[in-house]
């Protein structure tokens, strides 16, 4: 097996490309792929401040590492979920790789912060608790991009991760999901720009470029994920692909160049101005109500922490003070949520 | 496990409709969803003359017998395909069916008409079996129903035929196709109506249906489908079917109510008269070219039959007047293909 660049020994193939690489030009494959979704959907400015959200898992630390090594400035920002074991060795991940590289890390501790951790808001609010977890991790990410003064704020979904939510509102037919999904969001009054490098790579070859790279990430799926149904897409697509490599980007690519725009010209009518949105009273975040989804989630996820006679932690939410959102953008966000 | 009508034992569960049933009530459930199919998407008149294709298994002779026992008028029409064994079972099948009920059975045998079998025809013209026998059988039912003066032709297509096939024209996002899967299509310029009455029913349920009717049906597959793609987009919805029951119908019928017409705005300067389309210099069909796909296809299956020594059977086109179809009907039948 020998790399399609250099004829040099190879050590990973890439079926969907046809292609076996070495070392030195899978990694620089996984650059080119994503300098790659950058240009195409005008993701960054080379002068952009950037905010990538980091898990500590292979995809965060990967986009981490590719933007800087493509020399953009880029801080990350780790949100603390309270989730166990696993949460404290996300964050020791995300730590070490960004001291070891001199990079900045922003730390926000939800039951520091927020006096609740996932498993009890989850437990209290009735969701699941993957649906509780990208509420919190939204808020945080919004109000973190927001009041650094970051241009963008990156997270590390890759092509699997896509082409699940793609196929769950496929599934679903839901039609104003698939109106918005899409790697780079606008910002928008209230919102930052949020953008997808990764979503040309997938996660078999993210994790080979953190592997390559000598990036030390956690490997386990987060403990609560069990049963989440993007899982089980990911098993449906992963499927078919082995039996058709290719099948996976096509059916992302295919979306974005031939079905999207057709599903964003039906929801046209969902644009700013068409519902009543106003800010949330406690923290000024986009809101559709008085209290935005996660201000009740706190309420909700405090409550029961009092109850259970643990002692609560301070709740410090910051105000924030933009414009309202519109309905089109809440349901953007919600259908970003990811496992 | 009582049925949810009557009370009594019941002997199947519909998971999805989160029903139990017993003989009568289910076999009454599978007309009530036939009956429902008819009347939602205007398939039949009570007075139309109906051609049945039938092959011999589970999907075509519940789809006979059912309409027979809403009191349609209804003939059936069997294709000989010359695939070994497994044709003359399916035959024998067909025929037993049509002798113990007295109905008419059309006999349409493509090694005697037409000089070839489907392995011959698919190794000739280098196409998948699956391929060349789709073209075969959409000319022959065709040419069948026009000739024999019917106003519907009826496939046994079934929800997860239907599931299937709508898996892969999103897993490629073939918009064309897309726009034209629907359980319905209307008599055209030299096509008869083509209507699909079991769309509401699981492949499990005509299966049943059958078994409780005293139907005997040939349950192999065809020993030429192996492989096909469609088999593998089956066993992907249904691993989801079994975590979340109801997602394969929630898919077929989200996608007619809520995303289909979608695709035909974005496709309606394919109607008529966009292309150039004319009649088959020989057989008479609407076709883009001089001969038509099936009268292409004879002609490398029979020049194949000639050159192996085999003796060639006699080749009888009969000619059809009719005037040109469109290219979106082309297209139309071209995305119905099944395995």
């Amino acid at each position: 097996m020998k790399c399609v660049v250099c004829r040099g020994p190879a050590i990973i193939d890439v079926r969907r490309a046809n292609a076996n690489f070495c070392t030195d030009h899978f990694t620089k494959y996984c650059r080119d792929q994503t300098a790659r979704a950058i240009h195409e959907f005008d993701m960054l400015d080379p002068a952009d401040r950037v905010l990538v959200a980091v898990s500590g898992g292979k995809d965060s630390l990967a986009v981490w590492d590719i933007l800087i090594g493509l020399g953009y400035q880029a801080d990350g920002l780790y949100v603390g979920l309270g989730i166990g074991e696993y949460s404290d060795t996300s964050g020791n991940h995300a730590r070490a790789f960004a001291e070891a590289r001199g990079l900045h890390l922003i730390e926000v501790d939800l039951p520091t912060e927020y006096g609740y951790d996932i498993p009890t808001g989850a437990r209290a609010a009735r969701r699941a608790p993957c649906s509780a977890c990208g509420t919190s991790k939204r808020h945080v990410f919004d109000a973190s991009a927001l009041e650094g003064g970051y241009d963008v704020l990156v997270t590390g979904h890759n092509l699997d991760d896509e082409a699940a939510v793609l196929f769950g509102n496929v599934l679903r037919w839901q039609t104003e999901y698939l109106a918005r999904q899409m790697p780079v969001l606008a910002a928008r009054n209230g919102f930052p720009k949020k953008v997808k490098p990764l979503v040309r790579l997938s996660e078999r070859e993210t994790a080979a470029y953190c592997i390559m790279s000598g990036i030390d990430y956690l490997v386990d799926e987060c403990p609560m994920s069990a049963g989440n149904r993007h899982l089980g897409y990911k098993d449906a697509l992963n499927t078919i692909e082995l039996q058709s490599p290719g099948t996976k980007a096509d059916f992302y690519s295919g979306f974005l160049r031939r079905a999207s725009q057709l599903f964003r010209s039906a929801h046209h009518d969902l644009g700013p101005g068409t519902d009543e949105l106003t800010h949330c009273e406690r923290c000024g975040a986009p809101s559709t109500s008085e209290l935005c989804a996660f201000c009740r989630l706190v309420d909700k996820a405090t409550a029961a922490t009092s109850n259970s006679g643990d002692e609560a932690q301070p709740v410090t939410l910051r105000p924030r003070s933009h414009a309202p959102r519109t309905a089109g953008e809440r349901t953007n966000t919600e259908a970003e949520a990811r496992p």
